[in-house]
């Protein structure tokens, strides 16, 4: 419904006009929109005006336009990731308050790990993770124990992509990504030493539902050189099993 | 455009949907959606249609409909609460650290206060916040912060309206919340016991941007009785006097 002559809904359009913001650009004109969405100026005025009429939108002081606090509440407020989130913060409050580092939550989605929480302390290192922020599947310690615990043709289909380098050591040869693939399985954690920047390790353990499948992941971004991997993974495996009985007690159902 | 006979929008027919989604009603079926929306089923169906196919809204295994990850990732990314969020997150566990109870961020959204963040702790007492939800301006311990630093014409006008009670002790007399703003303001911070939940105390303070002005609260609910109110006032200034100094060399626009 509500078509436009090249075929796209207004669902799709008002898609593209929200995917031009990001964390780095959280303020734009209708115009800069218009370019960046790759729609008719006239056209996303008169979606734009919509949007800000709703509340979904908001302009502020300066005429320029931001994602409203509206649309942010509407979409938290139900989401699943909210859920996660809500019952896993607690212990990854404990992990933080005994590593002192990046504690992080991702999931599995599409081809890619969705960070939905992290928690820093002031001293913490260098990490480039961001709540609802991306990584390749490939390249964060995260990434790889969602990948190792994916069905194999969901795996094998990541394995046929070009596993594209982040920093100078992401493994990109898919031979050796089988290959730390079966070590993540049989570890129980992953470590990915200088994968996404090098000066930095990612530490994962999975997190898995009262089924046994394995849901999300939950890491450390610690200094490269000061990782400490025994007691991370303990302060994260106690988590993790914190996070699978508060669900199983919560009757949370994660997909 | 894309206006249905009753003369709504696409837009506005696209929020109603997502309005029926709340913390508690994650997963819907679309007939649901159709009757809380108060939408035409088959309107309700075309949309919801067009919302799954774009990501917005995801199917579950069972076949209910939920909001999509896709969505909470699109407006969390680029919405100014996620970047005020990261400045005060490494803030706000440090208070948690020393306090060990629910630790708040609250912005003003229209006439409500709208939480941004919550941490806990396992041991945390009761707390009916949630992260996306609101309390009302006169009865949580943020609010009265909020409210008390808002404009004249807008404290007259919430003085004007019906100060409904969330417990029996909530302040419902004007003149009392009149005399409360003004406490408030001269003691810096808020002490709100008993006025949501009888068990509970909340205790905020005001989070200023570089020019002074109070963009958010920062509030801790603790069991009542057991408030160390000095310690937890020093607590939350000092996270607050952090979260202003980061906000500063962030450059950080609030509005």
């Amino acid at each position: 419904m509500a078509n436009s002559p090249s075929g796209d809904s207004m669902v799709e359009r008002i898609v593209r006009i929200l995917a031009t913001f990001d964390s780095g650009r959280t303020a734009q004109t209708a115009s800069e929109i218009a370019r960046r969405a790759r729609l008719p100026v006239s056209t996303t005025h008169r979606i734009v005006s919509d949007l800000l009429t709703s509340g979904l939108l908001e302009r502020d002081e300066d005429g320029m336009v931001r994602i409203g606090l509206r649309l942010w509440e509407l979409t938290t407020r139900g989401s699943r990731a909210l859920g996660l989130r809500e019952l896993a913060v607690p212990f990854m409050n404990e992990v933080q308050r005994e590593i002192r580092e990046h504690t992080q939550l991702a999931v599995l989605d599409e081809d890619a790990v969705l960070f939905i929480e992290r928690l820093s302390d002031r001293g913490s290192g260098a990490n480039i993770t961001k709540v609802a922020g991306r990584l390749p599947l490939h390249a964060s310690s995260s990434g790889l124990v969602l990948l190792a615990h994916s069905p194999g043709d969901f795996q094998e289909a990541i394995l046929g992509t070009p596993l594209r380098p982040v920093s100078a050591e992401t493994i990109t040869d898919p031979r050796t990504l089988r290959e730390k693939l079966a070590e993540v399985r049989r570890l129980g954690y992953a470590v990915a030493p200088g994968f996404i920047e090098s000066v930095s390790t990612g530490i994962a353990v999975p997190v898995e539902d009262r089924a046994g499948r394995v849901i999300a992941a939950l890491s450390v971004v610690m200094p490269r050189g000061h990782e400490r991997e025994q007691t991370t993974i303990s302060a994260l495996r106690r988590a993790a099993a914190g996070i699978t009985k508060a669900i199983e007690d919560a009757n949370f159902v994660s997909r």
